[in-house]
């Protein structure tokens, strides 16, 4: 085998600790070598961090960037530091993983790229749900020309439950936080930018979350710039599960998914003929699409092709985001171009 | 058995003739006494009309109004008499089933359901899709509280097709010729009405369409008075057939409905796993749904019950394709209200 | 319109009111002018054919064979007449449709296949599934080469609940009164003819059918003269309604058909995702076949080609149920030669 | 982290080297200490247990037997050698985890199974499909009483390619190298044992599988102690790839499970409505099932619980599929008691 990747990862917190299992289990092409969370002075993480083979484990995140024998870095941190540690890695010349947002500020984005482009590192956000089987199969379909012309995108995207209250109120909102997936996975199956938004929400499921200036269920509308239209419907609390379908219509035809189940099996009764609800949530539901993109980032760098999602796609989505932040408060279609 | 309702039927075009064969094969309640068409003197119509069993054809639509054993009328003419015909109809005390739409202007509708209101007739409108075995059963379910409280509708209606250009022109557009359709059941489906529309909408199938000044593909966001969302998608050609479904999502769950096919049968080899086509399309789709509308008419009109779909749904339905058509020219939500 | 073929119908218990009812109101190539019943006399039945517009109703068979304008006849009557009516109905030159099974004994079919033959009439058994659209695209499947060479053919076929105990003891048991649909339907699958049988069968839904001589559930395999093997499995209890589903494998993939429901709704909710159960019985399910065969009927009568579903397919349908009776009773396989 | 379970793994082809890796990276609880393997000196199997972690790699068996650190065994060599090693491992006071089948030989099993309960160590045989997600939800369904008792098992059991011709010549035949897993699978939904087989067969796949003695194609009738009746039917070639299915029907209702596929996705166009083939083969249909086999062997020898599936069940599978091949060769029904 040939050298492996040395990797830095930043922030353990449960997507952080997904990634450093992942890639010390599943990617042999690379390891950690070192691990910079804030509380890494915590019996428990050091243990967790023994246990899964990572030599070194540090409070102090500038020991990964002073490294030479590390190449990338993993950044799994809050929101807040993601776009400074970007602009730290990238002037350290390490290459960078970045969880999705960058940043809720579309100024601070550009900064981050900036960085990113002068070093000339590569960099790739963690918009995972493009590494997902079940979309990748409607990408491909799409890309293999089977469907004709993109026309119609529809995406369903509901959480099987809101998350807590004191999150909801620094997550920048449903759009920021939750259809920011949806507005990636969008451009990524219509093959085009989206130009125009309106969106359409509503507080229907916890008063509480009004409350707290966001709201729970929201139809947003896309229009992408080779006229094709897209229309994404989010609810924070589907009884059923975890609900993720998205369609792709165009001039020959159709391709949709369906939700993936822990079961294919159907019980017949009196009652009905009932199968399995949905995965129960993202860390079941798009499970391997973790695995993937981190190979997909580990395979860019040894072989020093493009990353597959990049800083534009990073920026993209926030200035969506924000469109349709823009176009709920101001209730008209809101151009893309208007934001900044 | 009793005393059949005796009807006179009125245009024996592609839907006349389809509630003619209807009434008289599979509506034993009912029979049809004359059938007016200005094409009766017409051979094949004559013939037609024989086979069936109807006793008298005529061109003069105004003997079925004075013959005394008819009690009421199916009005299948072209959307332009419809008004003109509830109000004749509806003064000679005559009950009536007519097409939809009833008229494409607001104004000429509340004329009629006036005249209608005063003589104390009964008035059902065509929406033939809320008597659909697949979408009653999503209603069934919604009415019987197993989704709770609805916050989404989604409604996929494409057609396998689009219609002649020459129809395409006199249509009055997609939304009052085609969309129509849809929202009139996002209204069934939400149990509450539309308060306003954002309309988006191109012109992605044929520019022959948009030269005529009409668009082929659009998604509709809909708000009900209840908080309620609802989103239609509309295509007027699916290579694959005609795409007729729609789901309730709400506080407990989701109903939703797929396409009807000619079989069941599934084919797997090398090439992949396939099934059917739906149904092609709304006659063979909605083929039973004409049967049932007919046949709650006629139960409507014997038991002194109300219909099931009335004047008020005639209007609603042609106010939101106003509002959507307002919404596609201004580039903005509309408001139900603002049309008159 | 063509002169209609003239119908004369024997029998109007259950299954000849439905054949009745399709030729009155959906098959207009045809019409019923003699209803030959025991219970002729009865007002109830009176009534009922006078309403279906069948101008004549009498306690005497021999009435429909006298008459010159009769042109074929529809045995409905219990099974043990059927045979006598047959032989009858050949001599008066009349073509013949006759329920299913044309008898229990073999000797007493060949006897009347003489006389078929000898009078050169139509003989059309009801074998109605063969007519059902799911089957029959499974069929066609097969016949367009699709899954090559058929080698496994598999039908499950369940009823919702077992008839009545007085009926099972005069049945002639599950293989001659159930599955005779299902050897019908395994021979016109395959394209070839069984020759070996191995039943498996046992009494586990009601042991008062066992006490009445009979078994409720049996698996069946089948040998055919081309290679293929086939296999049924049986049952008269399927909690979830009436199950009827089958499967062709060849050497290059395999169809198959699902059962149908009387709505494509599913409904998520957290106690799962729930689809309709099956249509519940012979009538709502197989309602269409019942029509499809009779048009297939009349229509080989009136064209003068062969009849789908003949009198040879009749008699191997029987003795494929007594090879199953002789191989349960001896618990080994049994040839169809070895049957006479 | 407690201390982890030492193991000894003995052959690395192709299933030896799938568990090796899934104990390595997915099973914390367990390590590999010692592999052994017959062509341990060559320097490809030494770079892959390397790279894998595994720190001792030998020819000679007997090594890990005599370790008193490793606490249990997997045996991954040919089926020759099974028993033979069975006994030598329970000897050496090993816990043992033994691919399938013990051994072609019911005498040969019956002595390991001997030294097996001599020497008090657990014993568990490699049938993974009772740990797949589908499978085991049916099974769970069937323990939770929703379908009642058993009554009918049906099992669909098809390779998407037949296995080489010499490996034909060695394997056993079709019932000892397939179905025996259709054995085994039909046992534990049944929660019966089979009293009873008959076996039809034939070469439909290829004249050559014939020519080496074995047959490609059949059809299976199980009778069980508890009166069910189970049905198998297996091809070495389905065209569309591996198929595996399995329902249990019952006094309550029916529970049966769907192929996996690659993706959720499907694509409508005019050529019909098209989904994806199942996942082609073992190693990615059960994939999962062969760590979750795994995770309860080292869970049972951790904990002292009994393993899931022990010796007897090792030894039924092979008494049925000995009962087939008398049953396909006498063309009777053959009772397992004959057996032995």
């Amino acid at each position: 085998m040939n050298e492996r990747l040395q990797l830095g990862i930043i922030g353990a917190g449960r997507i952080g600790k997904l990634h450093a299992q992942n890639i010390m289990h599943l990617i042999p092409e690379a390891k950690i070598k070192i691990l910079a969370d804030i509380l890494a002075e915590q019996d428990q993480i050091k243990n967790w961090a023994k246990d899964l083979g990572i030599p070194r484990i540090t409070t102090d995140y500038r020991e990964l960037l002073t490294d030479p024998e590390i190449g990338a870095v993993v950044i799994c941190s809050s929101t807040d530091t993601h776009a400074d540690l970007i602009i730290a890695a990238a002037r350290a010349g390490k290459h960078i993983f970045c969880e999705k947002p960058i940043d809720l500020s579309a100024a601070k984005i550009k900064t981050a790229l900036q960085a990113v482009k002068e070093a000339n590192v590569k960099l790739q956000i963690g918009f995972n749900r493009r590494f997902d089987h079940n979309h990748r199969s409607v990408k491909e379909a799409v890309l293999a020309g089977k469907i004709g012309e993109p026309q119609l995108i529809q995406i369903t995207s509901r959480d099987p439950a809101p998350p807590p209250l004191e999150y909801v109120k620094v997550s920048g909102g449903l759009f920021l936080d939750m259809t920011i997936h949806d507005f990636d996975m969008a451009r990524f199956l219509a093959g085009s930018e989206v130009v125009a938004v309106y969106a359409a929400g509503g507080v229907l499921v916890d008063p509480a979350i009004g409350a707290a200036g966001d709201i729970d269920t929201a139809v947003v509308t896309l229009k992408f710039a080779n006229g094709a239209i897209g229309v994404i419907n989010n609810s924070r609390q589907a009884a059923y599960g975890y609900d993720q379908r998205v369609e792709v219509f165009g001039s020959k035809g159709s391709v949709l998914d369906r939700n993936d189940t822990p079961s294919t099996a159907v019980i017949s009764t009196a009652a009905g003929v009932v199968g399995e609800k949905p995965r129960y949530f993202f860390l079941e539901r798009y499970n391997e699409s973790f695995v993937n993109e981190m190979k997909a980032f580990v395979a860019a760098v040894l072989t020093g092709q493009a990353t597959p999602v990049g800083g534009f796609d990073g920026l993209q989505s926030v200035l969506i985001a924000r469109a349709a932040l823009k176009s709920l408060a101001e209730n008209r279609p809101v151009k893309i171009e208007e934001i900044d």
